[in-house]
């Protein structure tokens, strides 16, 4: 398994990946940056100088002992040790003075501080993108004449018109068209609108394509396989830096408002890590440990679901099921703390004028029936079904994007799906509007001040039947207009959204699937209701019809397929339910969306046991262990260490007997990240594991600064060299690199336990032993080749956890 | 550390603890069934007969091996490695026939199925408590002549009387001096009446202890810390038992009649996980594994705070919050499944007939002001202040009962306490009623068809001030009596409270926290309300007053203290917002209860990081590792392996040189748990670890079985035997209850390391190695003592975590 560049990183090595804080000039728009990967690591000072050794320090630490390299794993266990020795100076310090305590206080308090900086910017942002998007998609259609920067609703909030219909046609809003012809209605007017359209979606596409490129090219994609990545353990540096921060808010609320079919949800968890990154900094308890460092993540993740949807508690449980890696119970306090203090900052914010957080925030009166249990696993089988669809397809396109001629062109690309897209959107209403318009919509109940299409039913008084006091519901010819529409545009999201997801845009995935599942949901709804209203005197149906009330709620429906479909694309489960729960009013609505979900959860599993962002993940090639993934295999530690039978054996040092020549020869002939050191060779006996990183930096700095120290000299890692005769060099003494505990399990240790304990103690590497005997190593990427193996061999094995 | 008998169990040695079965007769409830301690282990039948190594089976597995004694710590890698192994035979097998097929589908349901029943079950049981706590509450106060197994209020109900207060005192219901005398008002009647509510509390309290004295001394006290110390990995036998269910659920609804100042909600939890460990049972899945019995028992304690707060969500955070010590992502999703059955059911059986699943449900909808978070903020010093006075003299309290002569006489404290409580209560109309009626009172907002004297506000429409619109709400008398009244009642809830938690009957601890919250809320939030009313020209209350709604809600203060007292209490902090907010309408209200929390826990957590639970799993010597408590001193592995310096070599067995009565002389001499086995005293290389269960029953049954085996037999644990002349006895082959793979570390690993390993492991022990030379050993209860030793010696050091 190779690592890779994150998943939209510029495979022609244009874009400029470092997270400089250096202002571009503007010309630099246009010309992609040279020779800048996004691999580059960034400048020394980021870096860590922590002490890199769980041993007290006899000589001054070198500079950047201790840190990670670019693209490689922590050690969590190093990080967490590290973390309490930095605690425990502070501790014993802030006794010796005043100054000290508060210090201390200050250092204990810094994680609520983070966690309210987090909570303060993500919520304003989020209300920030709400805002723009909410304007600049209302700008394609048309503009405000009293103030340009006002929306269609702003717009018209002030006009006088007292019907909702005719408060949508208020004059100051005027349509392009309307604004250069003069004329709003007949064929001329609708080309234009029609071209200007497009115009504008091909614009806001264009520019956010570029700036991505230009500027950030990690700012593309949903980021959450790159989090989920990062959290458990993985360094990608400058993927939450400040420059990503600003170039994926601004382009993300370009590719949100040129209506591609994307979200701005899966974006904004990576917008709100940022801003969890940037604050990071301000405290060298956080900056300079990573493990710590993904504790903040884990809450800010947690935030930025909660601005996302409006839903506090259902952000910490998405942050606890899907993305975070560690997560203990202080994270989970303090994930809340972040979550609640975005969700009030984005409601003072109030983006859409009726203090709720999200667009699509429904209540409902009406109770529901057993029966309706029917359609509803109906619904999540549907969701299932394209959970598994849109991964396999989505997955295939991403492959053959990486592959082939496609990969090199990545402006067109976005052009031309904008292109498509827009065309093909704009004469349907469902399409043209906001995919969370369309979502609003279909959530809604048809209240009586409703003037939907969807809502449009017959009410004629005379067709009135007291004898059962059944409200009279037969569907409109406005209903069954919108049923076409509808399902047109099912077809055309759950075409689009396939091509669209992966490309070098910020493009969130929540919303389209969720738009998928409420247009079929929806679509499913009203035959529901049609068949209860005109066969009400069937047994199953026969109390649903209540005077004064719906029969059913068609909104309910299309909740339940949005869930449905959103958890066969992600495979969420507790996280899911939660949201929707916060979504709606009460907890009557729980059973039908649970049932959906876990429905669509199973169908899904059945075709493939990942979901969108760990195939993404597989994709990528990145070193994730799933906590999810069970290894229920027979085989041993020693089916998996390395040196395998035939190879040439372990790349040791020796405590007493090797030299700098021959150390330096072993740094240069291998590329482990580490090599275990022993007694001798004969005896095999292991006594500590040194860092490739550390080991280096030692020899180097020795060389440089400590006289004497020649090829020749003798490495010691022993606590007290031997007398040497004077005529000898300088010995090497590097016992403060020298891990002395380093992780070991015996060769007949079965895999699963092995697996177990990369995964809980994060783990980089463990050193296998028969009794006290060296025999080999198992690192985390040999794991992960290994569960692989196993998986493709036997398949099935894993189908019933 | 000693490990006692749990919490409550009978000291003078009396009492059954066992959990059979069998019907017990009548004279049984009379006289203490000698000789059967709580610690009797079950039958044999219920124990496991799995596998007890990690190795294939040369020969059939000894019955047995592999199980846990009573009151021993499981060790969850080796519980994990056998489900998996069970799993893979299933998973093989399956591929063989239909039949297998099926079965193998059946188990892997077989968790949703156990979910469903716990559900169904502990939603049912809460149901019932509800119904008959119900009528036995008013039971001693009068009866309902229409049908004596009405409560008051469902009496009434069928009743004729228009208003509230009319309604309270309908026809049908009579107090027992009505009853008896015929006459409702006066001395005399007051006096009948208090007699028999002592009487009948004395009834339902005696009946209580007697019960569990007799039948199931494990059914005392609220069960929480000995779930905690059993889902840690500890086995109790009996704790979850059948007969501690039935015991347990009834004794509970007397307890709570009685009108003690305890609630039903933390029993509800040890119910809840009784109905688990039951249905565990059905399926040798959970019933033969230690480890996937404990994934079972952590989503069952979600469904019991699920039915006991009507919380689903809160209740799977409390589970992962404050019960589970191992908490999959799977048991996530199970927890949620099995929490929601059980709040469907509880409400299917609608025990309050508001179709809410508790008594305290409450909608608000007046906002708060910022300015309110001071009082908000002074409430939660308030609970913390109580959590810490609470906690540290109940603990006092229980540990006075432990070593004193008060401890031998469970019954009659109780009759004492019941005595106290019934004759303090009945004179003041706020402890006279149940605990939950009045929490319900304290919360609710004064609307306007509200009877209580707590709404007695004056309404004088002479008074009203059409300048600037304010409401006028200046106090009644009857608020001001009602004052007075709630003061006498809050002294009297937290004396009594803290002599009634540890009792010998079901006691919970939630109910009686939140009212001494509740009451002081309330207080607080008239006095806020009376102060904004009488100065609103201030600027700080300019706003408060809008016309038509009330200045202030103070029912949300009674809310938010009940929280603060609770937090304070139990430490809770996600779990406790969550259920809180479960119990209120809106997202508005989590900030000031989150405020109260966080300075509940803080200043609680200033004067000892114990919540109550932790203290009294303390106070009982339970080896519980808590997660929570972070390790931060600077010892090595070395500091705490036994042997110490000048203790005797450690006990190891070795590989070939060990005779059969060498072996058993070890198992005479020693009392360790289980043995390392090193190639050779010389070389002292470890190879694995046995069991002393599995060692015993080996030697045991080749004694009785193998012909050849005699005390002078060779043991090998060896692949391979060496030929042995003719002469010599039979060699004792071993090899198969060895663990090949123990677990070590190195004697320089730092403690904390040590530490997180046995947590995030759930170790027993671990072998301490130098260079692949055993050196020592250290198990889970070295471990803790360690940690309490650095505890002691340096208080401060934890404070800042």
């Amino acid at each position: 398994m190779e690592v890779s560049y994150p998943a939209c990183s510029p495979s022609e090595g244009g874009g400029g990946g470092s997270d400089e804080p250096t202002i571009r000039l503007l010309f630099d728009l246009l010309i992609p940056v040279p020779g800048a990967s996004c691999a580059t690591p960034t400048t020394p000072n980021e870096e860590m100088n922590g002490a890199g050794n769980l041993m007290d320090f006899l000589d001054e630490p070198f500079p950047d002992v201790g840190t990670y390299e670019d693209f490689h794993t922590i050690d969590w266990l190093r990080e967490k040790s590290r973390d309490t020795d930095r605690h425990r100076k502070i501790t014993s310090k802030s006794k010796e003075s005043m100054w000290e305590l508060i210090k201390s206080l200050l250092d204990a308090w810094s994680g609520w501080v983070v966690m309210l900086l987090i909570g303060l910017l993500s919520g304003t942002l989020a209300g920030v993108i709400d805002l723009a998007v909410d304007w600049m998609t209302d700008l394609k259609e048309g503009v405000c004449l009293s103030a340009f920067w006002y929306s269609h609703e702003q717009c018209c909030w002030t006009s006088n018109e007292t019907t909702f219909d005719d408060r949508d046609k208020c004059p100051q809003w005027q349509t392009w068209a309307e604004l250069m012809t003069g004329h709003a209605e007949g064929g001329g007017a609708y080309v234009l609108n029609y071209f200007l359209y497009v115009l504008w979606a091909l614009l806001f596409s264009f520019l956010a394509v570029s700036l991505v490129r230009v500027f950030a090219p990690y700012a593309c994609g949903s980021g959450i396989p790159e989090i989920k990545t990062i959290l458990s353990g993985f360094i990608i540096r400058g993927y939450l830096g400040k420059w990503t921060l600003l170039i994926k808010t601004v382009t993300l609320v370009l590719a949100v408002s040129s209506g591609l079919s994307l979200g701005k949800e899966g974006p904004l968890v990576h917008v709100a890590c940022c801003c969890g990154n940037l604050f990071c900094s301000l405290f060298s308890k956080y900056s300079k440990n990573e493990g710590k460092r993904r504790e903040v993540l884990s809450a800010a993740a947690a935030a930025g679901v909660s601005v996302a949807f409006g839903a506090p508690i259902g952000g910490v449980l998405f942050s606890l099921e899907e993305v975070s890696y560690y997560f203990p119970l202080k994270t989970l306090w303090r994930s809340f703390f972040a979550a609640l203090v975005a969700a009030f900052t984005l409601r003072a914010i109030n983006p859409f004028g009726n203090s709720r957080l999200v667009l699509f925030y429904v209540e409902y009166h009406t109770p529901w029936y057993m029966a309706e249990l029917v359609p509803f696993i109906l619904l999540g089988v549907f969701g299932g079904l394209w959970g598994t669809l849109f991964i396999r397809a989505n997955i295939a396109w991403c492959r053959r994007r990486k592959t082939t001629q496609l990969g090199k062109y990545p402006v067109l690309e976005v052009i031309a799906v904008t292109a498509i897209t827009a065309v093909l959107a704009f004469p349907n209403p469902y399409t043209r509007r906001s995919t969370s318009e369309l979502i609003s919509e279909l959530f809604n109940d048809c209240g009586a001040l409703e003037s939907s299409q969807l809502c449009d039913y017959v009410n004629n008084p005379n067709m009135s039947r007291p004898v059962d006091d059944i409200p009279d519901r037969p569907a409109g010819p406005g209903v069954y207009n919108a049923l076409w529409q509808l399902a047109l545009a099912l077809v055309f999201k759950i075409v689009i959204t396939i091509f669209t997801f992966g490309m070098k845009i910020p493009s969130g995935l929540f919303i389209p699937s969720m738009a998928v599942g409420a247009i079929a949901g929806r679509i499913v709804g009203i035959a529901v209701e049609q068949m209860a209203y005109h066969h009400h005197d069937w047994i199953i149906f026969k109390n649903w019809c209540r005077p004064g009330a719906d029969c059913v709620t068609p909104g309910l429906y299309a909740m339940v397929g949005a869930a449905a479909c959103l958890g066969g694309v992600t495979r969420m489960t507790v996280s899911l339910v939660v949201i929707m729960f916060e979504l709606t009013g009460g907890l009557e609505y729980i059973v039908p969306l649970m049932a959906a979900a876990v429905t669509s959860k199973w169908v899904a599993d059945a075709f493939g046991k990942e979901g969108i962002y760990e195939s993404h993940i597989q994709l990528n090639g990145y070193p994730y262990l799933d906590v999810r993934d069970e290894f229920t295999h027979r085989t041993l530690a020693t089916d998996v260490m390395r040196p395998r039978r035939n190879d040439p054996p372990l790349a040791v040092l020796t405590q007493d007997s090797t030299t700098v020549e021959d150390a330096e020869a072993l740094i240069k002939d291998t590329d482990y990240s580490g090599f275990p050191v022993v007694v001798s060779r004969e005896s095999e006996r292991l006594i500590g594991f040194v860092q490739r990183r550390d080991l280096t930096l030692a020899i180097k700095t020795a060389r440089q600064k400590q006289d004497g120290v020649v090829s020749s000299s003798m490495v010691y890692f022993t606590e007290d060299a031997q007398q040497l005769p004077a005529s000898d060099p300088q010995p090497l003494k590097l016992r403060r690199i020298l891990n002395l505990s380093p992780f070991t399990v015996t060769d007949h240790t079965p895999m699963e336990t092995v697996v177990d304990i990369f995964r809980k103690l994060g783990l980089r590497q463990c050193l296998v032993t028969r009794s006290g005997r060296l025999l080999g190593i198992i690192t985390k990427k040999d794991v992960l080749r290994h569960m692989a193996q196993m998986m493709n061999q036997d398949p099935e094995s894993i189908m019933f956890n």
